[in-house]
């Protein structure tokens, strides 16, 4: 089983990290440069978004990692470096001045950005911080990296494990940024994952590849597939376990250490989205199919009015089976029986399709908690899915109402 | 050419409307019941949500038009009459006082229901107002009947135009309503057009499935398509044209004027969206195709990230990019050409997919104005399409976090 522990992406052995302000934002206590190094080469993975509109960077970093190997990351916040002329050429900069400063040879440098898309990237605060930046690399450095890549994050998001492969206790850590333009089709905004589990390169893809349809690809703060979603994973070996190069019980116990980190990411991401004051999970169960699961949970937790109940504590469970009913999903009307549940207590609203009575003041109780379980049961299928999502606030509308300035 | 007059659905010859407050809701200034009948029976059609979760009275309507003819609506707000277990009860009562107190034939009635989801309809206001509903039918009561289908509608939504077929001058008029759960998928939330042409019940449905594919369908407020969506149309004859029969000339201005019709309905529709302060169109032209180019206009007015900038007079393209480059349509994103228009000017932000220098101040200036233009090119293709929107806003969150009580 995967066990928490602390260290973030620097938990795994061989892995240094850092974050400073360089000057790509104008408030000085805002870190807006990353760098993650590893001691050694490391076989690598990325999903990225299928927005057709991508950012620079991803086109950079999917070049670098087509050998399946990489050994750094450098991100940037306060820019996309996304529909910009000269965007690929800023980032191939970025990992010229990692090859410099720290010695990795740039084609193991992924890069990526994250702000406003369509400003020019300067390249001048990159390289007048990154001497610093790679001087202040350090075991203690994830906090200070997973701060770097924030943008209107509230909190750093950053999370670590361990999981025994081959008898050897393994570790994996990650850092994630993303609250709003949240709803990954193959990755989230960007995620970095590091691990010193020894695992082959294309086993690596493929544990990557399938987890994201069960975690990032069931996040969705606004329905808006960003243009730079990354999503990359390094293991450097070091823990000494033999290779996963083939299924079984290690791929096995690597792909549950992957699904704890994920799923903790993605309720954080969720639970932070923006202006969001409530994290929404949604479990679909009964169902005929997997798919079908998942395309109920995640209609739940996309729709709007559901998300204004939610802000508002209000039991409006028709908004649910109305998502239910338009999500394309092959369901029974009849037999859908829906709980709202919580550390306030568990209601229950409907039962068979129809509404059954309940206390308001009760429902109130319930929905007045920072976090809400949708519990939506459609049959005796074997089908189940979970997906994340947040309330819909004026503080959204707020900060979305005037990004740029 | 369709040529706009007054008089909503009474404009054309033979239709009698009205609209009362009966007491399903508690406020007594709302009117909540409304009646449309016309003096002879006409050919009819309709299309509905295709959510699966569907209002009670959609089951009773589709029925009561399987012979292609109806000759009155009669529709009450306050309540959907969805996911009740006695729903399809309650809608066939509403039917049948309309026989009782008019004299038409039950199974030519057509029912819709708007309102909260899941709690029981009471028969007895209805009951109780059916009588003086019916003894006020007049040709002046379009009006009268708009008001009492409005939910947190803010404005009542009516249309008539006049056009000629055979060289007879023809009518078409409708009432709509519709501000939130609107992101209609065969038709919108309640919209009833009445005409005098006379027109075959094959030919009078065929039209109509054919047009909401251009205009109910390309809207949205906030994309969650409604359980109650129903569109009906009634045809008297009784302007003498010779019946229209198969397609041709008349055909082809008997679809002129419902566009003319469904479109202007479209955009008070998106413009009194719930807490809207703007109407959003959006037209992308040049696409490969008809398809592309739907599914790329939809895609900007449906993203929210775009809705909140619009809200707050911000110039973010880079948003409009995100949405096209998600959509899901084949778009060469190096030949996207973008504009925000509207009476206060012409602002152009992007050429060939890459931001190009505009002034803040002006961007203001135009984005300040009630209707919003996005004109969107996106190469030499004849793909062309308009998807109609608007803003998210403060007041959606509100209304909709606390809609029930």
């Amino acid at each position: 089983m995967a066990k928490k522990i602390s260290g973030g992406v620097c938990a795994p052995k061989g892995f240094s990290a850092n974050g400073i302000h360089c000057g790509i934002r104008k408030n000085k206590l805002k870190k807006d440069l990353a760098l993650i190094v590893s001691d050694v080469r490391c076989t690598a993975a990325g999903v990225y978004t299928t927005n057709l509109v991508k950012g620079a960077p991803i086109l950079v970093t999917k070049a670098h990692l087509a050998d399946g190997y990489a050994r750094a990351v450098v991100v940037n916040s306060g820019n996309a470096n996304t529909c910009n002329a000269d965007g690929v050429e800023i980032a191939e900069g970025m990992c010229a001045l990692v090859e410099r400063f720290c010695g990795v040879p740039s084609d193991d440098v992924l890069v990526a950005s994250t702000g406003v898309i369509g400003q020019r990237l300067s390249l001048e605060p990159i390289e007048g911080g990154m001497q610093a930046l790679a001087a202040g690399l350090s075991r203690e450095g994830s906090s200070d990296a997973a701060e770097a890549i924030m943008t209107t994050d509230t909190v750093a998001k950053e999370i670590a494990c361990s999981f025994v492969a081959g008898g050897k206790e393994c570790r994996m850590g990650a850092i994630a940024k993303g609250v709003g333009m949240i709803c990954p089709n193959m990755a989230t905004m960007l995620c970095f994952v590091t691990t010193d589990a020894a695992i082959s390169a294309p086993m690596l893809q493929r544990a990557l590849s399938e987890e994201v349809k069960d975690s990032f690809n069931m996040l969705s703060v606004d329905r808006d597939t960003s243009t730079n979603d990354t999503l990359c994973i390094m293991a450097s070996g070091l823990a000494g376990n033999e290779e996963i190069a083939e299924g079984g019980a290690d791929f096995r116990a690597f792909r549950r250490a992957l699904h704890f980190i994920t799923v903790q990411l993605c309720r954080m991401i969720a639970g932070d989205g923006e202006g969001a004051t409530k994290l929404i999970e949604c479990t679909v169960s009964g169902a005929k199919t997997k798919r079908d699961a998942k395309l109920a949970a995640k209609a739940v937790v996309c729709s709007d009015l559901l998300k204004a109940a939610m802000f508002g504590c209000d039991a409006n469970w028709g908004r649910v089976l109305c998502a239910l009913g338009y999500s394309g999903a092959d369901l029974d009307v009849e037999k859908i029986d829906l709980d709202f549940r919580s550390a306030g207590g568990v209601l229950a609203v409907c039962r068979g399709g129809a509404g059954i009575e309940f206390s308001e003041e009760f429902a109130k109780k319930v929905l007045s908690e920072r976090e809400i379980d949708i519990d939506v049961r459609v049959g005796d299928g074997r089908g189940k899915a979970t997906a994340w999502g947040c309330d819909l606030t004026y503080d959204y509308v707020k900060i979305n109402g005037d990004y740029r300035t």
